[in-house]
């Protein structure tokens, strides 16, 4: 074998092993369907959660439900939603169609500061959660239903 | 006002506060809709949380995406998944129709074992993804998905 047909036969080596690589890149990217799906999914599970903290503060006081159902709400607050958002999910249907209104992916500093308000006041409400003071999650719960409606309010379409 | 318009009146109260009771208890309690909704929301949001682990693991490693993966993957296997299983959601829409099958209602011991098993691998992997330890996280994650397994081949319906 001479030096042309080697690096000739380096080059395509090197070409398959690259489109072999884009391959399963391609093949790992979410498609926007799933992406869609895991962010209705994202907040059906926050509303099932919020829930259940609001049936305990209406109700009789579970100290072990509450604390569960913040957790699990500041875990998927602070789980990077953002990459649920991405460029090219706009449009599209996950479970459903996609209520999330244009503007949202046009004003990405806002979005970026409603995100993190989100986690902070769900982090903060977990903690409460688990020291058991029903009071103070009442306050904090309030807090967090704020950050809620503000990103509903200007960024989620009504049905 | 005589005894018996009071004691009239009294019960009037009594069936109004009565009904109020019963009507506020009636919208308080979830929607099989919404419990089957929650718990396909619950698996859609565990899958996307285990496909960034298996991304980490399979091309470079990302501790704190790996570390937030893990934490709500825990958050939920704790959050008392149980719940969203009550008798009526045997059969039912949600996103979609169920795909449990009609067993996992019927023998209740091994569905709260398998609930268990899922919610302490769970809780081992968000422990070594928090050490930041890429191979142990590997060997927990080969552990976790075996819960998964097992629940899958036994309990869901294929497409």
């Amino acid at each position: 074998m001479n030096h042309r047909t080697t690096a000739l036969l380096a080059a395509s080596v090197a070409l398959a092993i690259g489109t072999l690589s884009l391959a399963t890149h391609a093949q790992q990217a979410p498609k926007p369907e799933t992406l869609i799906k895991s962010r209705q999914s994202a907040f059906q599970l926050v509303a099932w959660n919020s829930s259940r903290i609001k049936a305990s503060l209406d109700g009789t006081y579970n100290r072990e439900e509450v604390g569960r159902a913040a957790n699990t709400i500041a875990a998927i607050a602070n789980s990077g939603l953002g990459s649920l958002f991405p460029a090219g999910t706009e449009q599209g249907k996950g479970w459903h169609d996609t209520a999330v209104k244009p503007e949202w992916f046009k004003d990405s500093k806002r979005a970026a500061e409603l995100t993190a308000e989100f986690a902070q006041e769900a982090t903060e409400l977990a903690k409460v959660a688990s020291a058991g003071d029903a009071a103070a999650v009442k306050d904090r719960y309030a807090k967090l239903n704020k950050t809620c409606k503000a990103c509903h309010d200007d960024f989620r379409a009504k049905d």
